[in-house]
This record gives C-alpha cells, structure tokens and sequence, in this order.
C-alpha cells in the first residue's frame, strides 16, 4: 500500500463569501494562483482561455457559470436574461459536450421555479450536486479502471505497468481523482507498481505542465516525454496500456480528444497495446454517429503554437521564425474501430453502439 | 515560374583562412552565426551539440573532421593518431550512418598516401568533392521527387500541394536543396502551387526553427504545426502526400528518423496518403536487415525536453515540474510497410531490398 493520493478540487465555492473559486490552471505548476469567478464574463474567460479546461471540469464550470449569472440578475427572473447568459456560456468552447450538458441541466433546475431568490438557491444547490457526481464517476471509473491495470500487473510481476497518457485528464480535468488517471491512482494507492508516460502535449503542454505536477503531488512515478516519443516506446514494449480522457465521445464510440490522440491510438493499434477511454456519461454525445465528420473541432489562437508564454509576456518565448504562420487544431477524433474499451461509472464496454446502450439502456 | 530559391551552404572552407566553417544551427531563426572548427574536439562538440545536423551534412563534418584532424597532426604521420581521431568522430552521435560513411571514405583516401603533407591536401580534396557530391544527390533527388508533386497538381488544378514533413531535412541538414525539401523546392521553382505542414518537432524544434526559417526565406508557403496535428489534418483531407529525410534507412527498407515520424508514417497509412522518404545513398545501411530491432536508437540529455532555451542561458525556461524526470530518444523507426517509395539520386524505388538493389546493383 502506498499511502493515498492528494485530494484537491480545481473548483469550489468559498462558503464565506458564497463566491465560486478555481485553480488559474495557466499559472501552474510552477506557482498555484486562485480566481474568482463573479460574473459571467468571468466564467466565459476563465472556460476560453483555459484557466479551467477538461470536459468534466468545463462542464461543472458551465453550471456554476448559471449559478453567477443568476446572483447577479438585473431583470427580476426574466427567462431571456438567463436563457441568453447560458447560450454565451455554452459558446465558449465548442468541443467538450459537458458544457451545454452542464449548462441545460442547471437551466432546467432553475426555471422549474419563478421566485429568483429561489432560483439563486437551487442553482447553488444543483451545480454543486453535479461536481458531486462527478466525483462519483471518477472514483467508480477509478475502481473499474483498476483491474485492468491488475490483469497487466499479474502478468509481470515484480515489474511496472507502464501507462501512456496524453494531455490531463487527471484530477485538475474533472473535480476530484481525474477520469484517466482514477485507474492509476487507484493502483497506486492499492500499491500496485505502475510507471506513467506523460505525453508533454503540445502546444499548450497539459501533460507536462499539469499532469505531471498532479502525478508528482501523489508521488505517483512517471516520466514526461515528446508527444513524438510514444510510437517508439511502443514499439519497444515499453508501454502495456494507454489511458486517456475524452472531451466528447459518440455513443457509436468515437473519441474527441486532445490533438494528437488519435496518433497514438494508432500506433496502440499498430502495437496490440489496449488503448481505452475513461469518461462519465456527461462526455457521451447521444445525438451524433460519426465523430470525425461532425464533432466540432476547435481552432484556437495560432500564438499559442507560435510562443512559449512567460512571467511577465514581454518573456515569450517565439519558437519559429517572426513571419512563419502556425495553426492551432485543439482536437482530434479518434475511430471507434481504435479504441479497445470505454471505462465509465457503470463499468468497461467496448466502443460500439450496441455495447454503450447496453450500460446505459435509458439512451435506447 | 517563382523566383528561384535561396541557396546557401551550412558548410564550407573560407579559403583565405583554410578553416572549416559552418552555421551554428542551435542559434537559428533569431540570430545566423557561423562557427569556425579549428580541432577535432570543436568538430565532436558540433555534431554532438548538434551544431550541425542532419544526416548529410553530419557525414560531411565528419569528412572535414578528418581534415581537421590531418592540419593539426603532430606525430608525423603516424597512423594510430589518425585512426583514433577517426574513431572519436565516429562516436560522436550513433543513429546517421553517413557519419562513419563520411569519416571511413576519407580514412581510406588518406591512409593512401603516406606523405602528411599530402594527406591534408588529399583530405580537403576529398571532404570537398564528398559535399559536391551531395549537392548533386540533393539535386538528383529533387529532379526525381518533383515529378510526385506534379502527378498531385495535375490532380487538383488551382489547388495547392499540400506536403507534411518532419523535422529538418532542408539545405540545412544537407549541402544545399536537401533531401525532403528538394523536390518541394523544385516544385516551387516550376511554379506548382505547394503548401508545406511543417511539423514543430519536439524537442529540438527542428521543423519551427529551420525547416519554416528556410522555406521562409525562400517564400514557399508553409504553417507550423505541433506534432500531435498531423493526424487531425490527413483525416480531414489537408495532407496529399508527407516527405520526410531519414538519419539511417536499411536496405530493407526500414527508415531511422527524428523521433515521432513513425506516427506519421502510421496516420499517413490509415488515411491513404502516400509517405516518402527522401535519401541519398550515404545513407543507406548495406548491413542491417531489421531497423526497428537494429537501428541505434540515440537517448540524449533530458534537459532538452525539460527546458526551452533561453538566451542567456539563466532564461531557460522549465516547461515541467523542477522534480519531474524526463526521457528524450531522438529517433524511432518507421517499418518498410508504410512507406510508400524512396526518392533516392537515381531515382524512386519501392522500400522493398529486391528493388532497393535493383537501383543500387554495385550493392548485391
């Protein structure tokens, strides 16, 4: 037995001041800064330049978003003022399904009651009861995680199970535990010997810079390479499974996830190396068959390619020449056909239709 | 027609002087600084340091390696000194074989003659006429790999050519055209319409620093992307073909090359885009048959992942966790099945040793 990872939330409200607070995700890791979020615009900020970011994350995020805008609704409990706070926080970002998820199911909670001071209490009350169930989903999908990180460990024993993840999908992704990384810290805390491959994850270097100080906190061993690196790890045996999140998955089993993703599926593939998917049911899309053709794929700011960002920006680092373009695609899809398993709250499926509606019937 | 491109050499004797000189790559595409090699242990720390890279271009500063060592010969001849010196090049990056290519070529031509006068003139004779002959390869190889992007054009009249490559294998990293980029140069020249994906490649950065400095200075259109984006762009119809050079490629057909062009080679696969390697014959392996299980695979300093340089030094900026370890292979293999064909000097030929030696029939 190792001794229990870290437990922090990314996300919380101060009881005191009633003011909801997150971990600026950008400062990290080299300092840990705080943010407020009291307004809407505050939210949309923090959800667009990813001070949050993670679909779990984003979407509880989105919902706490509703909660804001209703503190500091002008118009009596106008339907349109709300209705239109949530159409700009679902416009955000548009790749992680959580988000609209999130936002509709608080605005369905909200307006099912008239008195705004009410409103303002049961959106407190349901945005803190989603970030509460997604706990819940990563400590289950944690737990079913597990043994197949156990099945791999018996077959070497004395050895570690070494996991390749990409970008974080860890606890700083989702509220407590992580949705890719549930599994390994289970493991780990159940002693087992894993060894985690940390994919820097380019351009914003969510694995190095995120991943890698939340595995570090729990002393979980690991090592950070290239994004570049994992096809010859692979081919080297010294990979045995990859773990990864989602940030929208189709219920046909496609994976959208951070760019480049879908290179190391192949090369999983290419490998006979297990490649799975950990998410709660809030990142399934019910509504769209095929995820590469029609899960939109976000494009972001070129310069976040372009510059290293410093402390303060007349520190930037540019990493090609002045006048070369550069482009940003924040995601890629994945085909179900590459994916080995879903692992979800209710348990591990393949990723086929047929499999998905089977755990979760009430999507039939 | 386009204007034609810029031609300059990474390497070269000022003949004034009679020194060695060369672009100091590390500096690049914020300051150009050439660097004179005045001693064997200067040529080492340049092809270590990676000063100079590049598969042809290491195996020509091997070759005035040996020129280098000759001028400043104190024992009179003496063959041991030689050899040992040769020896050290050699070992000062394990993956290019142009490297001992270079070095034993001029070992043999030297050894010759036994007058030491001579032998430095011998020497710079022969490290000479081994960088025209690479020039001519480039050239070679350009003239045969144009006619691939003009099949492409014709395809899509109006259209740009839209050509992925990794890493550096551009006039920097030969004598002049280079090796991937001679037929996208010559295309361009033409006047087709090209339009490079230049891969970031992590760590060095080699694609964003010099592969877009060159093409910028020639003004062939190109964006940098990171890594993790090729995959993303051929899925959805942006990439018609990838050209990559290679540090080794087996006779077999098996391609060492920067780390993370087997990812390449794999996406290129599933989406049916055709992948070309690019390669004069110093850098083919006559004596291994299985690359992935053979090829040495070069493990440099973590610090190169860890950090971005900075200048000075003290700017270094830490991407990751101070505690976090790190690990940097520089290359991996891509197997001789996704390949499509070699752009060799003497022309295109399937990744196969049957039609490997069928173009090189001295080799059989």
């Amino acid at each position: 037995m190792n001794k229990a990872c870290e437990r922090f939330r990314p996300i919380w409200i101060d009881h005191q001041s009633d003011v909801v607070k997150v971990i600026d995700q950008r400062a990290l890791p080299h300092e840990q800064i705080d943010m407020e979020l009291n307004s809407v615009e505050q939210v949309i900020f923090a959800i667009k330049e990813m001070v949050v970011r993670g679909a779990p994350l984003i979407g509880v995020t989105g919902a706490y978003g509703i909660f804001v805008a209703l503190k500091n609704d002008k118009y009596n409990g106008d339907e349109t003022y709300i209705k239109n706070e949530a159409k700009k926080i679902i416009n955000a970002r548009p790749t992680a399904v959580n988000l609209s998820w999130g936002v509709n199911r608080m605005l369905t909670a909200v307006l099912s009651e008239k008195n705004s001071f009410q409103r303002v209490d049961i959106a407190r009350q349901v945005a803190g009861e989603i970030a509460e169930e997604e706990v819940e989903n990563s400590k289950n999908i944690g737990q079913h995680g597990v043994k197949l990180i156990e099945e791999i460990a018996r077959e070497k024993p004395g050895k570690p199970v070494n996991i390749l993840t990409h970008c974080n999908a860890g606890s700083l992704a989702c509220i407590e535990y992580g949705t890719a990384t549930a599994p390994i810290y289970a493991a780990w805390e159940m002693g087992i010997n894993v060894h985690v491959w940390v994919d820097e994850t380019r351009p914003l270097n969510q694995g190095a810079r995120l991943t890698a100080w939340e595995l570090g906190k729990s002393g979980v061993p690991h090592t950070v390479i290239t994004d570049n690196a994992g096809g010859h790890l692979m081919q080297h045996n010294m990979v045995d499974m990859v773990i990864v999140g989602t940030d929208r998955s189709t219920y046909t089993g496609d994976v959208a996830n951070k760019i480049g993703t879908y290179l190391k599926a192949l090369a999983a593939k290419d490998n006979n190396i297990p490649f799975y998917v950990a998410l709660p049911s809030s990142t399934f899309d019910w509504t769209i068959r095929d995820g590469v053709a029609d899960i939109p794929i976000e494009v972001r700011d070129p310069d976040e390619v372009r510059y290293i960002p410093g402390a303060p920006k007349s520190h930037d680092h540019l990493l090609m020449p002045e006048n070369s373009p550069a482009a940003n695609y924040a995601f890629d899809v994945t085909p179900a056909r590459l994916v080995t398993a879903f692992i979800t709250e209710r348990g591990v499926c393949r990723a086929n239709e047929a499999d998905v509606k089977q755990l979760f019937p009430e999507k039939k």
